[in-house]
């Protein structure tokens, strides 16, 4: 019996394959800070389970595959607080963003086609391209420069005949670099003169700090039919396991077509649809306080970070992780220490080795990802204890 | 820009192309019957939301990417009942069997690969298929013969290099064809003379009438290794909305490959996957229940087709469909005509054509597929009124 090449060639997850030695070391009682996956403490806000708890259907039937009229409208109305109008057959609801991306991919990608993406970039790209048989062309960045992509130089050499879209997440995943609306500007504007797609995964749009305006590809008509955003509910309402994610274009084309692949799959759960058209219309404060919640936990970690001699990193805009280059030669050796030799008063920390965020062979070795996705103390505490873990794995390794 | 071959090539659903003409005509005060899409109006169990309700975390998390716990051990207690023994790892939670069929495609299926698939057939098999860049090979089956495939002479000569597995759905959608475990047992013998998989579509497991004991390609271990079940709960509980599915398989090797692309979509709605498990504990009275008010709407329509001069269908064994021979010219024009121009008491029927339900060109244009998912009493008025369309369009038509 035969497999795919393509189930052959992806990856299994570079976030989740340390998890199994973690579990054995917790085991023994020993604590782990997990700053290793996007999965925040904040609680979800009431109104999802409370809109769910009030939905009394005698049968739960499917819904329209492109979504919910009531969670559509919601969508509208959200987007319409930022200058977006968007009608109902502007969005295809998803099972999470992930879904989103894999119909974009699908509906651009044959067998051989490339994406720019900038690296490090979130992993599951990788996965979702593969499926529809294309291949990730990096925009290297730079934790020196804050892994800043957005200008001519850096992405028009990239693009060849076979490059059908640009792939940009902002804030950014894995990085928390955020675009101002000029480089979205100009990634449209090169993305119109080469005649190929934005795609723009926004999933973190309002986590952006220190007085950074909520941006949106959305927020340039004249490129609109272009540009492909990526939402969710899953990070902004702090709801990952409601599996609610959007596609959004003005493109009729394309959404005609993704539709094709929405039609089949039939549509997407009826009680987190029910659930997430409440979340789309809680109050603007609501960001505001989960804003200031993760822009306090950032500091808390960056000020942390810089206390260790050598290491690389610019406080990052948005989202709720950062890239940090270490001074350490391996850091899936350095993490296996963690887990398994170090601890201080009985805990340790996991992060993500940033290797797997690369397409370009080498690059990351000495990079990890933080999520802050815990309370300030917990995080505060997180980091110490990669600041003492490096002193114990330098000390060990005679430098 | 550019869109993908596999986007262009992929077909809009037959089923609901003709939605839009319906509204219409139902926005005039035209009373239509469906009996085209397989949306049950059986109650949901109470136990589904009374689960989801009883819920409550302060955070609604990512699920593990193979399912929660909690709803796996109630699959693998489900599954005993019929003496198949699962472990955890034997399966993956999914979105709806569709994702399920997805991942069974993306995981055996390199393009240009084939499977085997009887037709008529599940349109949406299309679809996935073609994501993974496959191609539908028919096994063609006659209204005549009570649409039987399961023989050496009509599978095998269809097998080359190029297939991959040998793809069944029993009970069947659109025929209502039911495999015994004797032609189950053959189809497993073939796939391992040819060494490919079988993949078993058994979403609507417990419909099989007329005694017809409820069997299943698990119920074959001789052959586990090379099977692979497509299961869901949204036809056996009449929960179509809670998009859970399963991917269910002793190989290994699959169930890895599998996981990465399970793992790359994080999971499957969390909530769904609550109320779930409490649907996979319902006592075997309800299956009978269900089971027998299938049954009676299932006689009550074949009793109605038959009074029709020049049908020609077998009466169904199991799911909740059937295929049939109608003695009109074009099904699609005979459709129109019904829904435009026909009325019988201010009331019309909708129906599938079939068609698009065959992979061989001209095939099903006097086909349509009945979903008997109403009651008997609106299932007896269904029939009745294509009974009587059909006497005026053949009326109209000179005939």
């Amino acid at each position: 019996m035969q497999f795919s090449q393509r189930v052959e060639t992806m990856q299994f997850s570079p976030i989740r394959k340390f998890n199994p030695i973690a579990a054995r070391v917790k085991e023994k009682g020993k604590k782990v800070y997990h700053l290793n996956i996007g999965q925040p403490d904040v609680e979800t806000p009431d109104c999802f389970m409370d809109a769910i708890k009030a939905y009394n259907a005698a049968v739960i039937k499917y819904a329209e595959s492109g979504g919910v009229t009531q969670l559509q409208d919601a969508v509208i109305d959200y987007y319409k607080t930022y200058g977006i109008e968007l009608e109902r057959g502007d969005m295809i609801v998803t099972n999470g963003g992930s879904e989103a991306l894999t119909m974009a991919f699908l509906s651009l990608v044959n067998p051989g086609d490339e994406v720019l993406v900038p690296e490090p970039f979130y992993t599951n790209y990788h996965t979702f391209l593969t499926t529809a048989g294309g291949k990730i062309v990096p925009i290297t960045t730079k934790a020196e420069e804050g892994f800043s992509y957005a200008t001519r130089e850096q992405i028009e050499p990239l693009i060849t005949d076979k490059t059908r879209a640009i792939c940009c997440i902002t804030p950014g995943n894995p990085t928390g670099n955020v675009l101002t609306l000029d480089e979205m500007r100009l990634v449209c504007e090169i993305a119109k003169e080469h005649d190929i797609f934005v795609i723009a995964d926004e999933v973190y749009r309002e986590f952006a700090y220190d007085g950074r305006p909520v941006t949106s590809f959305g927020m340039l008509p004249e490129y609109s039919d272009r540009v492909i955003i990526i939402d969710s509910v899953s990070k902004r309402y702090s709801a990952c396991g409601a599996r609610i994610g959007l596609l959004v274009s003005k493109n009729k084309e394309l959404m005609s077509y993704a539709m094709k692949i929405a039609q089949a799959r039939l549509c997407v759960s009826t009680v987190d649809q029910i659930g997430s058209a409440s979340l789309f219309k809680l109050p603007a404060s609501y960001y505001e306080e989960v804003k200031a919640e993760y822009c306090g936990r950032r500091d808390v970690v960056y000020e942390e970070m810089m206390k260790i001699p050598g290491v690389v990193c610019r406080k990052p805009g948005g989202a709720f992780y950062m890239t940090v280059k270490l001074p350490v030669d391996n850091v899936e050796d350095f993490l296996m220490f963690m887990l398994e030799e170090f601890e201080d008063n009985g805990e340790t920390v996991m992060f993500a080795p940033a290797e797997g965020f690369y397409a370009t062979p080498g690059l990351g070795k000495d990079e990890i990802r933080i999520a802050y996705v815990l309370n300030q103390k917990d995080m505060k505490r997180g980091a110490e204890l990669i600041r003492l873990g490096i002193e114990a794995y330098n000390a060990k390794k005679g430098k």
